[in-house]
């Protein structure tokens, strides 16, 4: 076991809002290509589990008077409105076969990278992490923000596991696979990555 | 003039990588849309003088050792090899046409975005700027990141110029328009940003 875990030990799986506001059916946020995915993101974590690497379960928690959201949904925050991933809220809790356990780790976010004002790089350095593999919705601005600013931040490997992040469409999905591939990105699918021994 | 000038004091202009390596044919860095914006965004420029807007020309400038480059570029930098945008190279001035002049302002980056680990954000703060205006290559990049990084740090207005921005293909730089669009950012095209009033 600890021969197995000595080859993953500077890797760490994220896994980005996968809340029950972005990906339940009539979500207020819903990322329509979010479900389909869950099996693999629930799969993805198991094989993490087993590799012994961290999970580590990016979330969004707003202040339900909206006064931490960036400005362009604010208004989503206004009365009546549904303010969507309130803290506390059933909205932003993770959905259904997805469970913060043991050692994971617990990262609130209000921007769309988990670099953004975190202490996500200070964490991962201190654990001596250097390979990220992220999970999770959606693919232009979430996933894609946190893997631009890893690889600006020097992160020796970056993968984003192509089936188990999603996007409105397809199409939005595979124009930023491209643009991540161009910048050394990996972007494997999930039984190529449970597969891998490297 | 000065009525003229206060419809536009909260706004700068941001001009990004307008430098002849990733421009010229040939270029080690070319981004193929590059050459063919070059006139728009020396209008772009011309109107923003008009205006009073100021102008912040963003460009790479690397150690030629590349010990401040990417990780996934850095092979670039190793003996024999092109050495993009070394600081005090031809190919990191900007390419004909555009000048730093007067009150302009020069930042230095060394990753995509222009506010990451630079002191744009708190120059911008200090100047009392809250809308940016941008210009340059490549959109999937450097405009890209700048753009989203500005919206997390809640600037009130985002605008690309989207035929004074490139891509490598006409296909990416639209679908990277897209989203951008999709997180509230405008994209209107030299003339209409030219003859708008607000």
């Amino acid at each position: 076991m600890a021969e197995i875990d000595s080859k993953w030990k500077k890797t760490a799986l994220l896994v980005i809002d996968m809340q029950n506001d972005f990906i339940l059916p009539g979500g207020p946020m819903l990322v329509k290509g979010g479900q389909a995915i869950v099996p693999n993101v629930i799969r993805a974590v198991e094989v993490a589990r087993g590799r012994g690497i961290p999970i580590i379960w990016v979330v969004r928690e707003h202040d339900p008077s909206g006064r931490d959201v960036e400005l362009f949904r604010r208004h989503l925050y206004s009365p009546g409105k549904p303010k969507p991933t309130s803290k506390g809220s059933f909205g932003a809790e993770l959905v259904d076969g997805l469970e913060i356990k043991g050692d994971d780790y617990k990262l609130v976010k209000t921007r769309f990278s988990a670099f953004f004002n975190t202490h996500l790089h200070s964490y991962l350095q201190g654990a001596g992490i250097s390979n990220l593999v992220i999970t999770g919705v959606q693919t232009p601005n979430c996933i894609r923000q946190t893997v631009f600013d890893a690889v600006a931040l020097d992160y020796q490997s970056v993968t984003v596991i192509i089936d188990a992040t999603a996007a409105a469409t397809p199409e939005i999905h595979v124009a930023n696979i491209l643009d991540m591939n161009n910048i050394g990105v990996a972007a494997p699918t999930l039984a190529e990555w449970a597969e891998s021994n490297t």
